[in-house]
């Protein structure tokens, strides 16, 4: 909005004529010029180009495989699939970190967390970390708010809660830009907030709370209800915003374990617990889009669905599926980076699959673009902007890209390649099945989610892959015969170096007198009745708990 | 066709009204009766439910990830995706077995190759096997016949060559309900006719022959251009009978090793030789939907895409990709049965996915019954029409599953629960990789191809997995709680075993002399030039095998 006002109605009258497909309305705003700026007001009138709605949609620690539109072969088709068949679904979507707290600050800023700060001894925010990320960082919400959107979240935040008392919410997400926000986790869902008996006999209160904004409404929380509490949430925002440009970021509680769904969704899913939890989500997207057409704004909004990372394969059939790719949550190895990725703008983007490298980190500089604001020159951004990839087909703007695990960079891909400097030990989903009884995970834990010590082998010359022809990462390169190759990595690398600052580390400050507890002398409970118990289909794996559990 | 004339066109009648969609037709139709049996003659005008054509596409050592529609990350989508995604693709399709030549049996005959007998000490027809399907099975070609189809099969056979002679073709597709019979491998595209350097340095020319009809045209034979011979004949087959109802087998080289293309394909795929491989076969499969297009019927045709079984994942990149699961070619695990298995009939059949259980049997029986036959009740077949699958939706006719090896029963499936009787060690990818140079196979070999024996182990109680919630075979099942499930296996193999006669075994009967040679007096080499060579963008691997391989 740097432009005299004329030139501005100019560009976008020519946008509009661009854009739009109604001859009737072109010669209308031929003929009556004044018409524009009533149009520019007016979220159902604009074009699709002019400032559209972005909504940013993102699960929980799901693989890149568990989707049926990603090959999935026993989950049950959903309307993100449906996004991902009218949408362009893409095969190379990365997130700049294999664990929730990293990945999130990645999104959230298009940085690296490396650059953020957002690593340390731990590994993801705690509710005792006395840090969030940090307010030096402009969110994806803060830059909207610049290009004139409102701006609203709901779900999971996972970005730090308290800094000095535990009520003074420091860190949650109306500190970030977000004018409204919802019911949200700020926490993350966990194994230990199990409510059904199931993993706990009782869920860890020092772990599961949840917020409307900075209000704690209960300690623990029931999981049932909780994805309908967002998504109603969710629509409000859309209702009253429909009329202006808006940002929504929906964080879902799902896939995450402790698996949970709803009453209605429970049972439904040949999959079992994963597929139920997956059906909800399917039909909390479904809801949000049925909102958007509701209110005549689908074509002016343009819909990220992605993963933070990837499946957590230690948990068996609670953790999802990578997949053709290695490893999973917490490693290097594509399995940990590689997410399913759709973006879904009917009208505007067409549909198909596409190939090329797109990141998490890149939605916020698109988003910008397309609301016409740029970020500040000050700071290295990771992401760029993917509109010509999803608007013309042109090729990403990335040639490489970076796994990092904590501040130790793993592995770079340069083009087709991927050198791994370091790999964390992996194992077959039958080996980490032996630990899972039936399928049942036992035990909430990582075999190897070290990114230096005994799980970790060093490479020199690094261990090669060629990603086109190897996505499963199964074939090593022989180093003879790839000189060129090692020698790109190597400038690659240097260059990347050469330019990083590296944030101060935030994730070991711990003080735990501020962890939420919304009434001490009810020993931190509020608004919950323990309801423990799990529908007949689950009965199979009750029994497998009851008899394999370790508390 | 049992049916008096009268009330046959009766029948029609109402068939050709419920299924066209052009009021002025049915005006014409009830004007001029007469002009029903003119339009009967004639293929462009029949109705698409009147005596469709049928087209099998089968693709040898296919995996049931290869396919970007069923998951694959970076393997191009081709034609065969857009038939997935405007047909109905199914996730739980199955082969006969997890070989060649009893899982050809299987497809052609639509019975276990247990009871047709393609079972032995050799697991396949091998050039020298006085043997081949026996004359007493019914194959898809004869029941299309006395349907009034004309018949007609190109590539890939592996189900007999000769008997007494090296002539006399005994056991060629002619002798089996073919009429037409174009270029044709009677055994199969193998490691040894590798005719690039790469493998071998010289063709097998005891295994390596190429036909038209009974007569072998070139041996060894080039691998370029083999698929065009074969697809040229293919829609030389459909321009001669577009007039008429016809069945057309359509047996790829591709996938097999030694991988090949033509020089239209060769280094067009980013996935390598495997995906140039599969480009040159989606484009051959365009081709053939192209001239069905061209000649107005393709809404008359209804086309099977399957692949004969799983990946052979000891081949590593040259092997192909099972996706989630378990195993590969040769085994009784879902990677070895579980394929690939897309249905296309424009106009008639949904686009969808669809979850029932279909086999690679059940196309003779939904053949026959498109066609207006019925198949012999004299044997027992374990196909099932699915035409209402197909049409309608409705669920499969199948509750259970046979896996066999040889004649060994090795797993049963019952309902979502699949029991394995015996298990065949199977390794990940990664530890068959260490017999991959770079993802280039080394050897032809299978770690653990047999049925019985060191690497086979036995379960008792059956080692129990739930498919539907563990596709990947990752997480048995404790025999604790499911003892209902056993009881329901015991029953059901029970009464299988109770109907089944096994076939004689047909695969250990050899004479060296009946081998086909087309000239002795030359080495038995005819119409072939030897040009040993690969093009640049697969040097890598030319120089990966020349440093290790093992001749």
């Amino acid at each position: 909005m740097k432009s005299a006002p004329f030139l501005f109605l100019l560009g976008l009258l020519g946008l509009v004529t661009a854009q739009t497909q109604d001859p009737a309305l072109l010669d209308l705003l031929r003929e009556n010029p004044d018409l524009l700026s009533l149009l520019l007001q007016s979220n159902e009138h604009r074009a699709p180009l002019v400032k559209p709605n972005v909504v940013l949609l993102v699960a929980d620690d799901m693989g890149s495989g568990d989707l049926t539109s990603y090959g999935h072969p026993t989950q049950e088709a959903g309307f993100i699939d449906k996004m991902a068949a009218e949408g362009l679904r893409f095969t190379n979507g990365y997130v700049g970190d294999a664990v929730c707290t990293p990945s999130r600050s990645a999104i959230m800023t298009g940085r690296l967390p490396v650059r953020i700060g957002t690593f340390g001894e731990t590994r993801v925010f705690l509710p005792w970390t006395k840090t969030g990320l940090p307010k030096s960082e402009l969110t994806i919400a803060e830059a909207m708010k610049e290009a004139g959107y409102a701006t609203g979240m709901v779900g999971k935040w996972h970005l730090g809660i308290n800094e000095n008392s535990s009520t003074d919410g420091a860190h949650l997400p109306f500190n970030h830009g977000f004018d409204f926000v919802g019911h949200n986790l700020p926490f993350t869902n966990s194994w230990s907030c199990d409510d059904t008996g199931l993993h706990k006999d009782f869920p860890d209160t020092q772990r599961c709370y949840l917020y409307v904004n900075a209000t704690l409404v209960s300690q623990p929380y029931q999981h049932k209800g909780l994805t309908q509490l967002f998504t109603d949430d969710a629509l409000g925002f859309i209702e009253d915003n429909h009329a202006d440009p808006f940002f929504l970021y929906v964080a879902f509680a799902h896939m995450h374990t402790s698996l949970f769904s709803s009453d209605d969704f429970s049972c439904t899913s040949r999959r079992g617990r994963y597929g139920d939890n997956l059906l909800e989500m399917h039909d909390a997207v479904q809801k949000i889009v049925d909102k958007l057409e509701e209110n005549n704004i689908s074509e002016n909004t343009i819909i990220f669905f992605i993963s933070d990372h990837g499946p957590h394969r230690e948990y068996c059939e609670e953790g999802g599926d990578a997949s053709i790719f290695r490893g999973g949550k917490s490693h290097s190895w594509e399995g940990g980076h590689r997410i399913p990725y759709i973006v879904y703008w009917p009208g505007t983007i067409s549909p198909g699959i596409s190939n090329e490298i797109v990141t998490s980190m890149d939605i916020i500089a698109t988003a910008a673009d397309l609301g016409g604001t740029t970020l500040p020159t000050d700071r290295i951004y990771d992401g760029k902007s993917i509109k010509d990839v999803l608007l013309e087909g042109s090729a990403s703007p990335h040639s490489s890209f970076f796994y990092y695990c904590k501040d130790n960079l793993m592995a770079v891909r340069v083009g087709k390649y991927k050198a791994h400097f370091r790999t964390q030990r992996v194992r077959s989903q039958n080996e980490y099945g032996l630990e899972c009884a039936g399928g049942f995970p036992l035990e909430d834990y990582f075999d190897c989610n070290d990114c230096e010590g005994d799980c970790v082998t060093e490479h020199d010359p690094p261990l090669l892959f060629d990603l086109h022809r190897d996505p499963g990462e199964a074939y090593p390169l022989e180093a003879c015969g790839h000189e060129d190759v090692f020698l790109t990595v190597k400038s690659t690398v240097e260059e990347h170096k050469a330019a990083l600052v590296k944030g101060t580390p935030l994730l070991d400050s711990f003080d735990h007198s501020i962890v939420p507890c919304c009434n001490p002398a009810n020993g931190c409970i509020c608004n919950y009745v323990h309801e423990p118990g799990m529908p007949e289909c689950y009965q199979d794996q009750v029994a497998t708990a009851a008899r394999h559990y370790r508390p």
